[in-house]
Parts: structure tokens; sequence; C-alpha cells
């Protein structure tokens, strides 16, 4: 391809728990080129920082263009970290530790290196390009494995004393709930996250109370994803329908504390569940929160539905990469 | 007394339920005057406004100024309100709706006004004279009649859409938990406010259980204030005792969202009980809150007693009018 010579292009990564995505942007967002890679956590961290370097570069070649036509780069990283410095402080499903990121990826590409949670990777990127554009402050709340959330305050990441924060998932919302995979009990994702709806509809599927489930992903947790729910609750299974709504609502008491909180401007709804049932979730979330939140704080905030693909944590990190350098992040934006 | 003509002085405001007080500071924030007047909410808003404007005069007389030596006006008003339109939505106690008070206070004093929650004054004040100083991120939580809190983040106090925010007395806590003020159940007020706390302790004096509470108080709602409850636990009240602890603890769940949510630098806990009785408050609500926070993230948050007195708020107010004017608020402190 023919050579590109200005350094105007900006690159967006998601580090997953089974693969890692590269996504090359021209100065428009525009996509310029893409890769893929399986993440294989299991290698060690050495040869992991050597695999994003290898499907950065890919994505280049895919792209067409040099690394010197590179503005620069955001890594979008699953768990704790200090975006200031640069280290991931811990990475929950791949088991990387204290793992300095920034310097080996600036070395191997010479342009500047950011690391984001990825989570507040995806609200930036709602921020940017979706739901939240022009909002002075921008809420995510992703419901999967876990509870993920993050806060676009006035341009900026609501970030905590030297890390990453907005650990919705770990609000107390059950006094003596049910055991957390943090060691707490009764937090958010033990009542609203996918595994724990997935291990009641489980149950339900072995009390024979679920027959299309029972057909689809039978009593294996590992199976009873939230396009299984889905199917199963189209096929007419209505116990399922109810344990979603119940997670669901448990939501709305997480949506109702942040609204109290924060009186954001916009709360995005988005991951694995929501993008499954939309309705389901904006139906719930909406009348649990403004029934709960205080009166005068009702209809307040807007409750939507994330419509950002896969691409939204690659594509709200190569903008966050950008709004760093180019200092738009202390700026209010309506 | 002799003039002095520098536009020079700012001036603070606290609009309580029972008593207005407003206090003259020099450009360094030392007191150069000031005056109290009854609030008397009953006689409407007309009146109220007047009554504002006379104590502020009153206070400049004290001092020996005159307006036109005035910088700007800080306003700490109870309530939801709109800090950039001027205009307060409700008061919770003084029964006042939607007053635009900005227009007739600038009117009559000449200079810039600006108002600003109460509680957001008091955090303010602790970011700038206390235990937030050069903080990124000061969190300030006041249990009282209620229970409010409120947020600088980097220099900036945290609003939500039109509006003050972080309404964390009523952040849900307990699942169908007691009847709140605002008409909900479960929230945190209902359990560690005060009010909550007084409840609890009338019904172990009505049952005998607190000899002490009873000879200073009685079962009378009203006369059980937090120096009441400090001094029957001095006398040996154990009951009284393991009742405000527990409201302590609860308190410590609700800085645990906190924590969990925003990670901040300092939580300044403060108002009448704590003030009464801050072993208990930094006690309980540091192990709570460090036992049940998640694991990356304990021992990251100061927990301290706030050591500002009763003029927290109006001078908070005043540091806000000038960080307002001077345009420090959009810079980051550290």
């Amino acid at each position: 391809m023919a050579a590109k010579k200005s350094k105007k292009y900006w690159v967006g990564f998601d580090l997953g728990g089974t693969k890692m995505l590269a996504n090359i942007f021209d100065s428009s967002f525009e996509l310029s080129g893409r890769a893929r890679k399986k993440t294989q956590s299991k290698d060690g961290t050495q040869s992991g920082v050597e695999r994003i370097i290898s499907v950065l570069g890919e994505a280049l070649q895919d792209a067409g263009i040099q690394k010197d036509q590179l503005s620069g780069i955001g890594l979008g990283i699953p768990g704790p970290l200090d975006p200031d410095s640069g280290v991931v402080i811990d990475t929950p499903n791949l088991g990387w530790h204290n793992l300095r990121l920034r310097e080996p990826i600036e070395a191997a590409f010479g342009c500047p290196v950011f690391i984001i949670n990825d989570v507040d990777a995806g609200v930036f990127g709602e921020y940017r390009f979706g739901a939240g554009q022009g909002m002075r402050c921008t809420v995510g709340i992703f419901p999967g494995t876990g509870v993920g959330g993050g806060c676009v305050y006035e341009g900026q990441i609501l970030t905590g004393k030297n890390r990453s924060c907005f650990e919705i998932g770990h609000i107390p919302v059950v006094p003596d709930g049910p055991l957390c995979g943090c060691g707490q009990r009764g937090c958010l994702e033990t009542v609203a996250s996918r595994l724990a709806i997935s291990a009641s509809a489980a149950a339900a599927v072995y009390r024979g109370e679920a027959p299309n489930l029972q057909a689809i992903a039978g009593t294996d947790l590992s199976k009873i994803r939230s396009g299984a729910l889905s199917e199963a609750i189209r096929a007419g299974d209505a116990v399922i329908e109810e344990i979603v709504r119940n997670g669901a609502r448990w939501l709305g008491i997480g949506v109702t504390t942040i609204i109290n909180l924060l009186a954001p401007d916009i709360i995005v709804l988005g991951g694995g569940l929501v993008e499954a049932m939309p309705d389901i979730y904006l139906e719930e979330v909406s009348r649990v929160a403004n029934s709960r939140v205080m009166a005068p704080l009702r209809n307040v905030t807007k409750i939507v539905v994330s419509k950002l693909g896969d691409d939204a944590v690659a594509k709200g990190a190569a903008a966050w990469a950008e709004a760093r350098l180019n200092g738009r992040t202390q700026q209010a934006t309506s």
C-alpha cells in the first residue's frame, strides 16, 4: 500500500481475558486497520507484552502505515491500574501484577502511550462517540461477569488515589448478602452480574422450571451466557425472565446510588447482558431508579443502552490518548 | 472605625434552620467581622431575603468596612440548588422553593454573589483550610439530622445536572429497610443519622435500659441531641454506646460505597455526632470501611475527623466565591 506520511494515526488496544484487539484510527477516528490475537495469559507477562507489541504491529501492517505515522497509543486494560505511572496493578483474569506496560510499548513504537482501565475506555468512548457526546457527566455501567463502571466528568475520566476507580460492582447492597469473589458479602455483583444471574438460572434448570434453557445450555454455568438467557426467554421460560428482571432491578439499586451521589446527565448501560436483552434492562433499571431516587432527582438523569459495539474499548482508549496529548481533558464540553 | 478602601474582603454566609450567620474575611481569610440572626423561616421568602441582606449589612458594620470594599459573597444554603443560575430549588427545613437568591443580594451589595450547598461549602472549607488541603479528591460526610456529603475533586465541587449533588444520606443500604423522610425505605440516613440514633436511644430509655440518658433527656427525641448521647455514654449507659456504634458502623457502609466508587485521598467526618464522639466515629467507620472495601482499596483513603468548627460553612462559602472569581476551580492542586 502507499505510505501515508503525516503523523495522524491513533491506536486503540483492548486487552480481554481471551482475546486482544488493536485498531488503527485516522484523525477523524475512522477505522484504518485492525488485528486480533488470543491473549494466552498463561504464558506470563513477558510473553504477554511481546504479544501486545506483535498485535499492534499487525494492525499497522493492516492499515498500511509505518510507526512514525502514529500520534499516540491508548491501551485499555482490565483491572486496577495507575494511569499516571503507566503501571498495571492487577489483571484479575490474566494473573499479571505490577506490570510496567508503558515503557516497552513506547520503546517499540516511538510514540506516547497511555494506559487506561478498559471500562473507563468504554465510558470515554460513549462520551466521545456514543450517547454521552457533549454531556458534562457521563456514567457507564456494564454488567458482565462482574459489574464494571466508569465516569467521565467535564471531559476527564474520574480517577481515585493513584489508580482507576468506580468499582460499582463492589458497593454493598445486601447486608450479610451472598459471598462475592472479592471476599466480601452482598456486593452489587453478587446479585446483578451475569454470573449471579446465570447461577440462579442454572438452579432453575436443575429444578426443572426452565425447559428451554435446559435444552440450550443445561445446568452448566459456563454455557449459560447472555445469548442463552435471551434465547430461553424468547422461547417461553418465564422463570428465566423473572431471574433476569430481578438482576436488572438490583442493577437499578446501584443506579439509584449513582444518581443520588452524582446526578449525572446520562447513564449508559452496556455489556453482554444488556446487549442481549436491552428492553428488559432499560425497563427495569429505569423503573427502579426513577421510583427509588430522591424525589427531586426523578427523571433528571437519562438512562440509555449503549449503541457502541465491540470496538468501544479500543476506540475509547485511542480517543483518550488523543485527549491527553491535545490537553482536552481539563475542558468542560457544555 | 477607619475605612479600609482596597477591594479585598470576602463574605461567607451560612443559612441554618434556626440561625443565619455572616462572616467577613480579609484576603488572608482571617475573620474581620461577623453577625448572626435567627432565621425565622415562617415569615416567608421575601422576609427571609431581607433578613439575609440585613445580617450581611451588620457583619460589614462589625468589620468596619463599606460594601465597595467587597470582592465577593458566598452563600451556603441547605438543600438542592443550581449553582450556575443562583436558584435555590428547595430548602427542606425552611419551606423556601425556587428562590432566586443571587440577584437581590448582588443588587444590595454591588459585588458578585455565588450560592453553594451548605454541605459543599463545608467540604470546600475542609479542602482549603482543613484536613483536605492540597488533596486531589476530598470527600466530606456529615451525619446530623440527615446525613450530608460533598466532594471536591481537583479543586472543583462535584455537581450534578443543573444542581448540587452527593446526597449520600439517600443511598439505599437496607433493602426494604426503615421509612425515610424522603419517602423511600432503607436510605443510609434511616440507620446512620442522629435522628435514627436518637430514636433508638429514646426506645432504650423507654425500656429502662439507659438510666443516665433518662435523667439527661428522658424519652423526648427532640432533647436527645449529640451532647446528651455523649454525656450518657460517659456516665455509663452501655446500650447507648452500642446504639451510637451501630449507627457509626452503618456510616462505615456508606463510606465503603464512596471508597469503592471514588477512592478519594481523604474522607473528612464532621457534624454534631462526630464532634461529640470523635473516637467512636473514627474507630467504627475506619474499621468497617477498611474491612469492607475491595482488598486493593484497603487503607488507600485517609479517614479523619474535621477540625473546622462552626464557621466551616461560612468560611468555605467565602473561599468558593474567591475560587470562582479567580478561576482557580478548574485547576488541579497536586
